[in-house]
């Protein structure tokens, strides 16, 4: 199958290590062929296990950070993106991601049968996998379906509280079965950003900022939280449970070994096993350092920490590691970080000036220290080019920006995408659904 | 050691790979004969840690569906029985599952020192470790332990607002050590039901089913909660913390991955890192489409997506499944676990109308869509037949409800299995324990 | 680079596998050298990453234990603790730990380059890896790192709900980047505690008993809550959220499998693979006994289970194993943490009698357990005596004793360490931090 082949020259360091170890005889201290595909399936399991945990952190971070009110909304709505993009990504988008250019013609002409994924045979011999020198295919659509699903979740927390439930989730089937792996495919499918050498390794354009810019378009065009912006004030509307909020934040962190240390795509050599640590490192870094830059920073404007602002300090130094989480040293992997903490203190009360009302600071982390860590490739990656890195900024965040506003405007005008006023006063979770998420605590606002 | 022996030959295909590997000369690019064992031992391992974490996603579940009142003994009961099972299934449960017919002789007559369970000395070598081909005895009984715990974790829900802490730790010893054991030895343990020709992948019948049956025969025994059902009506008794219930659920999910993609028992070869790959994404398929399915069910029929049925609807999917996660495709994933989401929906008010009060839905989702899971193994695997599959479940159900009846009559006869009536009605956490699981938030209820 | 080849000598069994495997010329059976060497890494990543979520399993069990109007600062705490650590084990801690006589001359003197932790070059070869019958050093100091946070977390826990925030940071920046990386260099660097054949497998004194006597001295020199101790009657402040507590033992229970795992440090022959088999299942089992004897001995004491206990118990039982996971028996390792439980359930109430308020019970259960489990090695290693084992206990006590109360006594009369009276009355989040944990729960305290 062509995906694999199309994935590797996308990542130019593991490609020159797997060629090598094609094209040279194997040595008896080397690990076999067999050997480097198992290494490489196991990589993609457990960074599949690690990034669908993910999940389960956005949805804690999102309930955490919502009012008691509509807290069983956003539970609900973070199971039910998660089911619906497994779906999507199955049905359509991962046949839509990898092969591009040939998807017209092998997928949609041949028939449906070769759009849905497929995966190996029971029991595949050496002739009956993909690519003996990559991965099971298996394991590279665990791996790939998690970061799919990751860029519905970010959308769901910008747009928390009053959205309505069915229109959020037909917008998560488009974005996870179209918009996400048509553009993914662009870089990681071998397309025309990858060859223009654009790089992103794990994702900081890729499924952060299209993440994030989702999850702008919507949050404009649904507009603010009722009473959120009042006479040109800010209405803070606290979350209801912090320490969800900080589980929830604790569970990306640990998920982000597994999205950007799976994204090496390759363990079975000796530089694949050094490469994973020193990107399991450097991302551990990065966050230590954007939760320890916003902390320090909302201490001095503020004269008190944030932890809202510590917990989205560390979300934003991962995002920032993201598209390059391998060539940065410890130091560089801590200043990307540090930088991207700073963004999200700074840029949070600017999106409140603008009244765009983002509940959880989705945009900051994901879309702007997305970007500045699509930027920040350039530091310490030689083979990147300051040119390359903004076109394919420009390009992910136009087509995002254009599809999503489509289908958000096309879902407003028709069913309609946020709810009655009295019914988000009164709550989603009393209106929407008719099921409290903590009954018995009573509650003071 | 025998069990490892008897173990892989209900495993067809992993017998046939695996004994492909032994019978043929080591090909240069196949991993060796040290490699496959440590690989195999490093897939237990890995599986084992997070079938174990399910044992906090069990608890979780169980301690956001009951009332604040009571939360405090579900979190104590939650530890309490993965402690005693550990140590139930070190004493007794593990050599009684595996050696069957050889344990009256080897294990009961030759004194208590054989029935323990005994790992492999520090260092071995490999003429020390019991199976060269398999893995370390060490990975195996960790890994099998996460499975009889599952087990009471399982029945913890279902009986969960009335019963006594301390029979019910007694259950779950009876349960850990005696019962679950000796039925899982008749399919694992290379007994009768194998024998038979009776499939359990992963064990929708021998561990979900008999939580399941352990569950229901208890629920019956001990009665409905006080004010459940009030002159033929459901009181609803909604859970205090549902946040808690959903990271649970995730946690269950994130813990299937190691429950199913570990009875693989192989990771040595290429077939069985792609089949672990299929199982994974099978697994995450099914669990996607039970919550769908529940979700759009619960639509359907109440008007409104009701989150604990969205929650029960995924586990439903991954129990369906656990029977048979390798052969099917994914689609055929998704319809085997979207069936299981609507046996929820469909059997929860089912059971309320039977009075039989499970408080977190825990007969619904193991022993129901265990039942369908397990019949489901016929549409996908061609060794199946539906008449050994019957027979199993029967064999299996009966056994269970007989031993578990046994044991919580005797219970129920001798100490007493339900608190009183004022103490239910004041809440276990003060008569029982004395101690609030939220002493600072006031209660409405 | 010397640490791995200093770190490899303090751990006998692991060593003289090792060396048999680079003495001896290669069986085809025996997996190679970069095999070896990936399995190592791999080792150390899934350990790392582990070790790693236990931050959040400290952060949930010690919020879940404070009282609501100090969850926030709690949680910040926890957060920013792992922050800090991560960059001062970065900056001077790592390199600090392991070249020890050395590092005088290689670190300081050379400058501060070669202070900072550097990991391998991107893509590195067999000749770029420091030590190709070790494991990658970026992997090495991602799991060592992980350890070193850990003993800021148990230092949080204790001081809890009256120290101020800056202080405590910086007390965490001076114990992760100087106090542990100096002790730990004793033993794991190859220091003189190594030398005179003091064994701490994976950090009962070295990690738990350090964290628990930094915990001890802040606890005495901060003095106890306001109102905790009144006309000599303990005066109990029951945690806010049990739930959360339960959550976070948990999850240190299932990251205690990486800490002890990865411990072994190599994963590339049989030996080693069935010897972290080994620890994974004597680890559990301590885990298991420690809380089954805090459950039964709480029962015996007060008439009934304290689930705080049971959790305090389990966790005992997993420090308590921690200095020798590897030789015990099953039945061994049970008996040595059911010990630590029973040693939480009696020094709980002992520490309230000598007016040490220890908020979390972190005093009974890192350091008093952690002295056990170190005693305890002589129990079932031969190589371990009974004098060298009192040796690193004193001296390692001794010395965090004293380097801690410097640092806490330094900032106590500088910039004081505990907030006013009123403020703590009041509740650090409205003082400290001016953010509720959770604003919508009216509180009944």
């Amino acid at each position: 199958m062509i995906m694999s082949y199309l994935q590797r020259y996308s990542v130019a360091i593991a490609t020159s290590l797997g060629a090598m170890a094609l094209a040279t005889p194997a040595f008896a201290d080397e690990v076999g062929v067999h050997g480097v595909f198992i290494l490489n399936t196991l990589l993609f399991l457990i960074g599949g296990f690690l990034v669908m945990f993910m999940a389960c952190g956005f949805c804690m971070l999102e309930a955490g950070l919502v009012r008691a009110k509509n807290t069983t909304t956003q539970l609900t709505k973070n199971m039910g993106l998660f089911s619906f993009a497994a779906m999507g990504y199955y049905v359509l988008g991962y046949n839509l991601m990898y092969p591009l250019g040939n998807w017209a013609i092998d997928g949609v002409l041949s028939g449906l049968g070769s759009v849905v994924a497929v995966l190996e045979p029971v029991g595949a011999g050496a002739d009956a996998v993909d690519d003996l020198s990559y991965a099971s295919t298996g394991s590279d659509f665990f791996f790939q379906l998690m970061f799919c699903a990751a860029t519905a979740s970010i959308v769901s927390g910008a747009v928390a509280e009053r959205i309505k439930i069915w229109p959020f989730f037909i917008f998560t089937i488009v974005l996870t079965a179209v918009i996400y792996p048509l553009q993914a495919s662009w870089k990681w499918g071998g397309g025309f950003l990858d060859a223009a050498g654009f790089l992103d390794f794990a994702g900081s354009s890729v499924v952060h900022s299209v993440g994030g810019w989702a999850a702008l378009t919507g949050a404009i065009i649904l507009g603010p939280r009722i009473g959120k912006y009042v006479n040109g004030r800010v209405v803070p509307m606290p979350g209801a449970n912090l320490p969800l909020a900080t589980l929830g934040t604790f569970i990306l962190w640990l998920g982000w070994f597994g999205f950007n240390g799976g994204s090496q795509l390759a363990m079975g050599t000796i530089g694949d096993a050094a490469d994973i640590s020193r990107i399991f490192a450097n991302t551990n870094a990065a966050a230590a350092m954007g939760s320890i830059a916003a902390l320090a920073l909302s201490q001095l404007l503020y004269r008190k920490i944030d932890l809202t602002m510590v917990l989205n300090g560390a979300l934003a130094g991962l995002v920032s590691i993201t598209a390059e989480p391998l060539t940065p040293s410890l130091g560089m992997a801590s200043l990307i970080g540090g930088i991207g903490g700073v963004i999200v203190v700074l840029a949070v009360p600017y999106l409140d000036k603008l009244k765009i009302d983002d509940v959880v600071g989705a945009i900051p982390v994901h879309l702007l220290a997305g970007i500045w860590g699509t930027i920040a490739v350039v530091l310490t990656n030689a083979d990147a080019t300051i040119t390359a890195q903004l076109y394919g900024i420009v390009v992910i965040g136009a087509f995002t920006v254009i599809a999503s506003s489509v289908v958000w405007l096309a879902l407003s005008w028709t069913v309609g995408i946020r709810v009655e006023e009295n019914d988000e006063i009164a709550g989603l979770d009393a209106t929407e659904l008719g099921m409290d998420a903590y009954p018995e605590f009573s509650k003071s606002a």
